[in-house]
């Protein structure tokens, strides 16, 4: 058996991911691969990341997370092997994969050493196919990752941070647009629910737009076209809008901070 | 083993899909799992019904079919798991399953009460992954409906119709257009071939605009830039453009009434 | 087992690669199924061709490439199998199949005509779903081209040629634009090795455009925005832009001839 995933910014039909996948099921022919994503922005290492740390907690013991975002490939950028929680990441050392490790616990990284398990010919342009696919598969059939690398503790540190409270506001960030144009914050479920009730009202800045919203549990109960604040799937707090676009209501993109401020 | 379908109009690359992906191996470790489209447009669930429908003949016994194109969600809407032919169907109470399971033969439907498997947390956005995802699953699994739920006979109807022959005319309604810029009809073979023979001319209205074209059974046997009339891979009329899109050039879409008038 | 790829210009989320899936896994179940791409131009039969071709040394023996770029269907054109090296080729006899095979080995090539393991209803317009997913299917399950077909050898011919070598210049062609927009040339790494070294200078002219730009060996080493040649994971010479696109940059396209001036 065996889970492995894919992450890429080379686009679903590149004939990339492919490629990839011809070199993982030649090494582990029983293994399930799921793609998370090819459609990562061209070096959008903060994106890719948000993708993986979204996935990681669906996913069952023992699965392989293989995510390329790589705009150092073929320079002396290491490449990684990260465990954590039951779970393995493989990819370049540029942050891309420690907000998922994280998520699931402690996580120890290993930088990746022992050339017997690469392709014969690793071309400079594409370890995803030649580095990191074969060693995702060597995990998937097993080996631990003290056969396939040296541990390594100064790997890229990359975090999305926290929403923050200071009284009757809350300061936070906008960390992912989501495919509907919903703005996923870094401001938890929990500090939302501390802060505001549900039906309350809160006004939102987010870059020089100021607006008013109600905070509810369900988009279907919002009217058509209300920008409303929500608890979304990632249990974190979320603005939408009902059967439109929260991003370009508000002209607002990942990175972009963001105030809550309460009514009352 | 097991086999899984998955239809959403999440987005293919916006790794809400992986995420369903996770929830259903790690509970049917050896599932396949096909995807037929996440590209359905949001929140349209004739157009999701459509892409589910012309899939289903080509699937085994036991294949489950995930089905989420849910404005509803988080409301109560009811979740669904429909059993017809020897295939399964879970979604959203909204019409997306029934002509799929309908054209299978006679369908049986349920609502999902039993939360037992549902994730543990089920967040009020994100159905899919917390109850859809899980519950096919456990169908895929080998677990009866009649354990997952109670039988429900009050769930949403819905229909693409039929064309209808009244003399020298055939009334019907565009109900899918294609990638490639089909227009499939609801126009049936069977109707086509009693009303005009291959090679004759029939005139169309679709909107305000009426042409003149030929019937015929291959693209190929076209001109370059013809538009005509075939019995299209559904086994249904469909209005095409050789070496180009139909949609375009009669500027149609799904929906839009028909009229097929003999030359005769 | 077994490993079946498929490439269409069908679009990923058309529901067409799905039918196809559908009757692939009713024959072969326990297959495992990887998408090359499904996002290759419509009716391009030369960019499907280099898809297949850069994939195949990826893959195991016995896989099965089912590819299906098809302007042709429902006329007279034949289906073909074609096998080589130890893998398998199912598809139109345009051209699509035939880079990739010769890229393997030796190829032998077969016409299909036992129709017995079509789909009982073959449409005019699918033969994507109706013939070549079935004897892709066959094919995995081991049954040999010999007993679904006839020798054939006058299949179409394509090739992307080679760069040639005339003294101080090298004479190609750009044979593929990537998702990334870099320029893959024909001329080998082993041509563009012997005429150059690793960080000289050479002249490029494609189109009415001529640019002076760097042999690297990683994106990374290049300038942002830097214009340079590179040996690509293709091990064929290619035109990048560091963090660009170098189609846009040279309104280059598949197809355009290219001259590499030496500037010693």
């Amino acid at each position: 058996m065996g889970m492995i995933t894919l992450l890429t910014d080379f686009a679903a039909d590149s004939g990339y991911p492919s490629s990839m996948k011809g070199v993982i099921y030649a090494i582990a022919p029983t293994a399930s691969v799921v793609d998370i994503s090819h459609g990562v922005g061209r070096h959008a290492i903060r994106e890719g990341a948000f993708l993986l740390w979204m996935n990681v907690p669906f996913f069952a013991s023992n699965t392989v997370h293989c995510a390329v975002v790589d705009p150092g490939v073929g320079t002396d950028r290491k490449p990684l092997i990260v465990r954590s929680g039951d779970q393995f990441f493989v990819g370049p050392d540029n942050g891309l994969l420690i907000p998922a490790a994280r998520r699931l616990g402690v996580l120890e990284a290993f930088v990746i050493t022992n050339e017997r398990f690469f392709r014969k010919a690793v071309s400079r342009t594409f370890h995803g196919r030649d580095i990191f696919a074969p060693i995702a598969a060597h995990l998937a059939n097993g080996f631990p990752p003290e056969e396939l690398g040296q541990p390594y503790e100064k790997y890229v540190k990359l975090s999305f941070g926290e929403g923050t409270r200071h009284g009757s506001i809350v300061k936070g960030e906008i960390v992912f647009v989501d495919s509907f144009g919903n703005l996923v914050t870094n401001i938890t479920a929990k500090l939302l629910q501390e802060f505001a009730q549900l039906e309350e009202s809160v006004s939102i800045e987010v870059g020089s737009k100021s607006s008013q919203l109600r905070i509810l549990d369900a988009y279907g109960n919002a009217s058509e076209n209300e920008l409303f604040l929500t608890i979304g799937s990632h249990d974190q707090a979320e603005i939408s809008v009902n059967l439109g676009s929260a991003a370009q209501r508000l002209r607002a993109r990942a990175g972009d901070a963001l105030i809550l401020r309460m009514s009352r």
